[in-house]
């Protein structure tokens, strides 16, 4: 790596990347690299590998290090790269942090604790420990859909403090909470540069005037230079405009919910909708999501088309 | 493998072996094999290795290579071994049947998808998968404190009647969903062998009374003498005698209960005192638990130990 | 009141008794009547109005008032009544206490409180301001599904002890916790009479084998000569005849399922075979369930009649 | 009532105006008075009575009707009086709704149904019956930490196409389904005048920039000035002024957790702030919280009057 992460960098729009994969399930490196190309060209400000989105979930080793790997080496230190480093407890992820900051990763992204019941201490220790054996600044990811925990403000704020964290990825969806979270750390004079980003796609506007340092929009894989538009909008204070770009990315968003309820889980739902939008755009070779999840039949991802035709997008 | 995995095998008392650690926090291979002759040598029937009280959530892949390989090594098919594939997705967990597999398990145990939100459908591709990929039968593994879903009976017995599973090692603590699936898996004529087993410590009489094939108790780590009196007495119908040796244990199990819930989570307190206890019997070299449990503290051993001394285990 | 609800009395099996409704959906009085001979009839040795069964959540309080008015007054002392006092927290509760002990209950049954958000402390206090402003015994109703708050054993055995609670109807369906709990009340010296009552209709052999004192069965609406027998197998020890008893019954439970899940609630389904299988039985004139619940089909009535047939009981 | 509950006049900042009450846990009438002449000149645009905030869930139907009935006589007429019909299912939620529209009620608000499970067909009914028997509107309260239920937005909407619901409180704290919400409303033609109120006192401004047409703020029982002014800030489309009002009331809003949550629930804490704010700013003359619930110590007080003098508030 030839670029630091300095604070400056870590803000903006970061899209957690899709991870393509082949119909025999394999990482298709080649869109991979498109999709790459699809966001860098749209303007964001870095890149997020290996998280939900990215179906870090599913993907075995030997893919997640592929991931990181490609996207580490085409961006070639032109952008930030974070990289997820999602499991159980605190020494199986000291190996992801591990690997990935081996493949050149610039920060490494961390959940609490999940399968297991932790106590707020050992969520601490596990950030702790984690943190001190990482080369690169740790972001936690604050996940309670998946991993069943909301991380306290002042549990994060702690270790902001202590040089654990460099930030927070919130995909919560509490923004009450997440406003609290800002003038926390806003208020802490012994914090500087923490950086606070949030993972809900449909509230960048609101998350961005309540003084956040920038959105991970899963749907950012599927029209990028929206959420940079959005994004550059709030910057300028230009809030009619913002609102009216988040709207647009709202109905886009509905996308997500085209695969049925009855036949398959939430996650199917949106990550085959983003990667169905994906392959319609050209960006990638195959739309297929892995094992379990259920694909989207043919007429949903006719829906999705008729969603990217109304936003503009096909 | 020398010894197949028979159905008659797989019943019977299987504890799930806790996995020593040295103070380093390696595997302590030395105790892991003397914590194998304290069960073998009270009469258990079969080796759980790698699920919940195994800290499996906890362990790094070598870790957990080490284990299975050195408890299979060690047992040279006198009993049957089975091991836990515990990740969130399929192809993850795919990757660990095949390294428990490649070790020499005789069955491989598999939860739901965890982290992820699926759709039941999913579950099953889940499990047949898997199944489909496994070179030895796969138990599915019902522990929604863990996973945060219940498996439903007419899913198991679904894939049971397929030959995707023959088994189920049930840690609900839902015990009217327990017999109402032992009792569906009596009524279908298509369904032959399938396990049932317990995972509740506390119930275990009730659980043989109901028709259960097996109980994997935590605590039988401690006292596997009792928990194999407690099933023998079971399967000679001494219901008098099976009763005072549950409530001998369930007086023990309080151990579990010294590390105060003000410190530490469930699990550190649980499997915390199961290994002081072991420590304190002389059969583990260390106490420790995984990064980043808490530790009990003196005083909660010692309270351990009184427990042990109450159940003349000391 | 003329009989007294002594100690020995709130034992065996306690049906809760469900609420008859005519189509337009007041109390069917005369069906209420005919319900509790069904009742009696058949040997239970106690009442309980007003509880889950009952559809207190929506009867309104008049008719809650004719429920127990006409109960307390048919069976004439000839049974122990129980009713239960639902409301949210403590004084609403309160005035449920004074309506139905006004009516003559010969107990009152009362869970932790629900919809606002409670600590153990102020749980503690519920029940105890309760106890002291009633006249006759408090029972607490543990019942997670319903208030989301399980009750711990400490808890309840500390209000036992100063006297604020004689005995707990358990329908947490977590029957590890229902063993800790009556072992704990047995060690307890400061504790006499407190009574352990289980509501899980599938397990009453193993309840009865652990040292419960009775069964509060929903099912027992449908069958209670089952129940009956099933009690006085266990009580005599004949765990043979009560597992045989048990499971004929679990097998009627099944009724329960009929009503589709993807058009109503559990509630709905449950209640709805129960008052279908009464109404098949000639003890109440209408099946009919409160509003919102949605009706079982005739198909879906015509299943409840197979069960009902298959156990003898058409 | 002279003055029907026009569209226009359901937006604004509307409090869900606290219960005073006596030491001896009546209602404190004369402070009643005072709060609602409090929020009235402040400048309030409605009242919202017998919500969570009012302790609804503990008054008794005595002190429920004491509080309308005070209420709607006080205001005569200048502010529209909403008023909650707080129970468990339908039947009883319907005697709400009679006596608090029998008292003066401009319109009631309905949760789902709660201590039952229900389906979303029921959920359906419960509010079509409602609104059938009320002679005002009906708005739909959407509070999953109460109700264990989130209302979805096409199940809202579709009862607003067909005349049932004029409107909802959203005290969800999702904000991300609150948006699509009202972007779902916008789109639909069949819609007109639903209003959509936020209950999350934290985030108005970001409500309202989106679209939302006003707002409950249990904080503006202290407060109301400011909640007055942040809404005026934002139908001015002065984001930055009202950024700065809606981070001195976030600040503000911290009292809500002085009381220790080791000693009581969350209920307790907050209702509790705002009840000794009330009392330290004079406007009540008790700020004792229902049974059961735990007060706020001394210090505990002090701590509030910090945050009030901290605000400009003493």
């Amino acid at each position: 790596m030839t670029r630091p992460t300095s604070e400056a960098s870590l803000t903006g729009v970061v899209p957690p990347v899709c991870t393509p994969l082949t119909p025999e399930h394999e990482v298709d490196v080649g869109s991979l690299v498109r999709l790459v190309d699809h966001l860098a060209g749209a303007g964001v400000d870095g890149l997020f590998v290996l998280g939900s989105s990215s179906e870090a979930a599913y993907l075995p080793d030997r893919h997640r290090r592929t991931v990181v790997e490609t996207v580490v080496a085409h961006v070639a230190g032109q952008l930030p790269v974070l990289a997820g480093a999602i499991d159980m407890a605190t020494p199986r992820v000291r190996d992801h942090v591990d690997a990935v900051t081996a493949a050149g990763a610039d920060a490494v992204v961390v959940t609490a604790p999940f399968y297991t019941r932790t106590h707020p201490a050992e969520i601490v220790t596990h950030f702790r420990t984690l943190a001190a054996a990482s080369p690169v600044p740790v972001f936690a990811y604050d996940l309670p859909v998946s991993v069943h925990t909301k991380l306290p403000a002042d549990l994060l704020l702690g270790l902001a403090a202590e040089g654990a964290l460099a930030g927070v990825k919130d995909s919560s969806g509490d923004e009450g909470a997440f406003r609290e979270l800002l003038l926390a750390a806003r208020a802490r004079t012994d914090i500087t540069g923490f950086r606070v980003l949030t993972g809900a796609e449909l509230t960048v506007d609101a998350a961005l005037a309540m003084g956040a340092d920038g959105v991970v929009p899963g749907l950012g894989n599927v029209d990028p230079e929206g959420y940079v538009r959005l994004y550059t909008a709030c910057r300028a204070g230009d809030w009619d405009r913002a609102r009216a770009e988040q709207e647009r990315l709202c109905a886009l968003f509905r996308m997500t919910g085209v695969g049925a309820p009855s036949r398959m889980g939430g996650s199917s739902s949106a990550l085959g909708a983003f990667k169905a939008a994906l392959h319609l755009r050209g960006v990638i070779a195959c739309p297929a999501t892995a094992v379990p999840q259920v694909q989207l039949s043919p007429e949903e991802v006719g829906e999705v088309g008729k969603y990217l035709a109304a936003a503009g997008l096909l």
